[in-house]
């Protein structure tokens, strides 16, 4: 095989979930059929690592100092959303029923994978919280295990420092049929029942 | 999202297989944890697309005129194997039982996709076959029905034109067990049974 084909092969496996056979199949079918659609991949690659880099405030991904969600003058000031990725932000925003700010920590505690406090900028949200305007931090991350024990680590953080920290609901799911709900999700809506 | 990011969104999902999601997660993933795999996956493609097209002779990737199998003084010119992908040629290679000469047409026959005699290159093949040197085609496409489509509209072709023309054994896998190989292969091979 040429050599610029088998750099480009090692390259594609840096993608996430691609194995040797993929990244050589893209890199066929590229070459093959859409020399174009690489040429675009090769400039939006090179253009979005010169541009992006994290907002000042909330930590997602931006080409600005401060990105559109944190400037924009008609949120309020006084919640902190705060969310694993930048896409469960822009799940939350697509449901219309939150006007605050976020903080993105681009990630979850994992202890075995070597992911601590540090890596999630938890020193950054500690300062962002702390600016004498949030008056509540709402914890979105993940209902998984490692989501889960995120939110606790920064729910105590946060509320040693005086802070008032809720936690995204759970519960059965909207249409959801109880038959077909598991037992542990059944049981949380149990336990946090609420009076109608 | 920033524009940079929405360009590199849309740019990932020219490649094959990967949908919005996918390509979601790839952006962030290379922004947030691999921007140096993102610069390399920059340069590779454009290098690849600026240096590497087809052998003038077998028509699969190189960087030169002719590729350095067709340039190997060592192999046997007299033999020619068609392949449909550089793939199916690397994998003919690693048994280490042919030592001919290739031509790769970059696909298949197949008529529902629009892809027709011109688009695997069968005038080159026509040519290159009829050297005066290649005594035997070998035709190695796959056991698809597409493959074996464009396996015998080739063979027709070429002997037509007064050329041996032969195709890779059909039968039952090394290490197969009769009981679980489909009855379709069972049967060719019982046709195709040879004298020992």
């Amino acid at each position: 095989m040429s050599k610029s084909l088998e750099f480009l092969t090692e390259a594609l496996r840096r993608l996430p979930g691609i194995g040797p056979k993929s990244a050589q199949r893209m890199a066929f079918h590229l070459l093959q059929h859409d020399r174009e659609g690489a040429d675009m991949l090769s400039r939006a690659l090179h253009q979005a690592v010169e541009a992006v880099h994290h907002c000042a405030l909330c930590n997602t991904f931006t080409e600005e100092d401060v990105c559109d969600t944190c400037d924009d003058e008609q949120r309020d000031r006084r919640l902190l959303c705060v969310v694993e990725t930048p896409a469960d932000q822009l799940m939350i925003e697509q449901t219309l029923t939150y006007k605050g700010l976020y903080f993105v920590l681009m990630g979850r505690l994992s202890p075995l994978d070597g992911i601590g406090p540090k890596d999630i900028h938890l020193e950054k949200l500690v300062a962002r919280a702390n600016d004498g305007v949030v008056s509540e931090v709402v914890l979105a991350t993940n209902f998984t295990n490692e989501g889960e024990a995120t939110a606790h680590y920064i729910s105590e953080m946060l509320k040693a420092r005086g802070l008032k920290v809720s936690r995204l609901a759970r519960g059965v799911p909207v249409g959801g049929e109880l038959e077909y709900v598991d037992a542990g999700t059944i049981a949380r809506a149990m336990l946090d029942r609420r009076s109608t």
